[in-house]
């Protein structure tokens, strides 16, 4: 297996075709799968905001009143607004806003950018990065396509790459039912193969101006593997999610 | 960066030399990063064991008493007192037990394996996985070595390959204080570059009766960033951990 940057990406404009991009500065094989940053998928899609788009309702100050007293910094509520008009569930808002984004991801300030982005204040995510991923996957040659992201966790310092939409293939390889090296049915392995792949091609993507926002992962199988699209839990299965909500933060 | 797996690992026994049987099957590079499988690791670490050597507490029988309440699964109280003595923190005990391993690993049964296990009912993580890699790298022509776990995680379905112990480079890259596209300085970045490798290598190891435990990670370059070894987060900095202390599982 190999990963590799598509060299010479240009800065990415609203409108501009990811697909013809990507295919003009690489031969692609229809086993790749083609990661690519979401910041690039938004910047595509035209997803720059500025602060002035998001006028602060009372909630909104409210939440960056209450962040600006927890963290000594002054907090912007038209950007406590801009991130919940991007989520659907606010999941944790003390001493920072982890929320659930309309397609399911969990993740600090819905995922919204301030670095990468020119002339804007913002970057949000893409709308529906499943749906940018088919798009892309339809205009090259490479039968698997994943939108990436950088986000942290629990339990664990440090953020990692993760995917946020695919196309071509299935989210993860469920092993269940298959056998260990001694014949014993393997009982609860799902692996999640698009989350792997984001996270190594973040390695080669990075996090700052390397300016390699593509890279192509050749030379994967999936192999003889049962497949599943789940992803994104539900709360109802989601113990964590479950607890932050009781939880209140005591400074 | 290219990854291929060490070809004919045997069966490891307690006491191999994993260094000597990776070196004998593969010309390493110093900048290559080998990628061990804590199975294997155990395993020459001796560290199989049996239900019998963990007569249960009544700590551990009334864990798994209302384990099976809640379940509807038959739980062996021993197997539940081999997690706690596995482990210095019950971070979660309902409906399934998480816990913070000796050396600061957050999993679901403090990682204990019951698959790819001969002869035993059991195989406990390595004691000081770093210390592991320490040894490992010590015998190798490559000069970085990471000892990998696949586990769940919560907000996202499936398991992923994670980093439980390294050697010879650190956990995290730090972009903090660097530019981006735009000149604006990158705020938040820590990226968790072993777990990151730790998820590509898992992708190539597989969970099942592959025998691919050793993965080479070749041409991965740390380039000129900083560096971070903080990798499990303590309790204080970990809200989640904080909210799941006070949650109670409600079926
Ligand atoms: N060539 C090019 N690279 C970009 C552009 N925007 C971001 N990048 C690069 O893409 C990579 C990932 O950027 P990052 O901001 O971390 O994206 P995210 O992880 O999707 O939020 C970095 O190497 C950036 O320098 C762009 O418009 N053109
Ligand atoms: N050659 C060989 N492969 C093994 C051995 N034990 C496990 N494996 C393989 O190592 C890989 C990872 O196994 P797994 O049980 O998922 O390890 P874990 O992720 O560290 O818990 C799979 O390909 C297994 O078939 C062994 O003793 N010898
Ligand atoms: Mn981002
Ligand atoms: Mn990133
Ligand atoms: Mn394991
Ligand atoms: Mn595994």
């Amino acid at each position: 297996m190999e990963l590799f940057p598509v060299p010479d990406v240009p800065e990415v404009r609203e409108g501009d075709d990811l697909a013809a991009l990507v295919s003009e500065r690489v031969d692609l094989r229809p086993d790749d799968v083609v990661c690519v940053a979401s910041t690039v998928v938004s910047k595509a899609e035209g997803r720059f905001a500025d602060l002035d788009d998001f006028p602060a309702g009372p909630r909104a100050r409210e939440l960056a009143a209450r962040l600006a007293e927890l963290t000594g910094d002054e907090k912007d509520p038209r950007f406590a607004q801009a991130v919940l008009e991007e989520s659907v569930d606010l999941v944790m808002s003390e001493p920072f806003l982890l929320t659930e984004t309309r397609f399911g991801h969990v993740g600090v300030n819905a995922g919204i950018d301030r670095s990468n982005v020119p002339d804007h204040d913002l970057l949000l995510l893409p709308k529906r990065p499943s749906e940018s991923a088919e798009r892309i996957r339809a205009g090259v040659d490479a039968d698997r396509v994943i939108v990436t992201d950088t986000c942290g966790r629990p339990f664990r310092h440090g953020q990692r790459g993760v995917a946020i939409g695919w196309a071509g293939l299935s989210a993860s390889r469920d092993w269940r039912g298959e056998a260990d090296r001694d014949g014993r049915e393997l009982g609860v392995t799902v692996e999640s193969v698009v989350d792997e792949l984001a996270a190594a091609a973040n390695l080669v993507q990075g996090e700052g101006d390397g300016g390699t926002p593509v890279v192509v992962v050749r030379g994967f199988e999936w192999g003889d593997h049962g497949e599943s699209d789940a992803h994104f839990r539900d709360i109802d299965g989601d113990f964590v999610r479950q607890a932050l909500r009781e939880w209140r933060y005591d400074p």
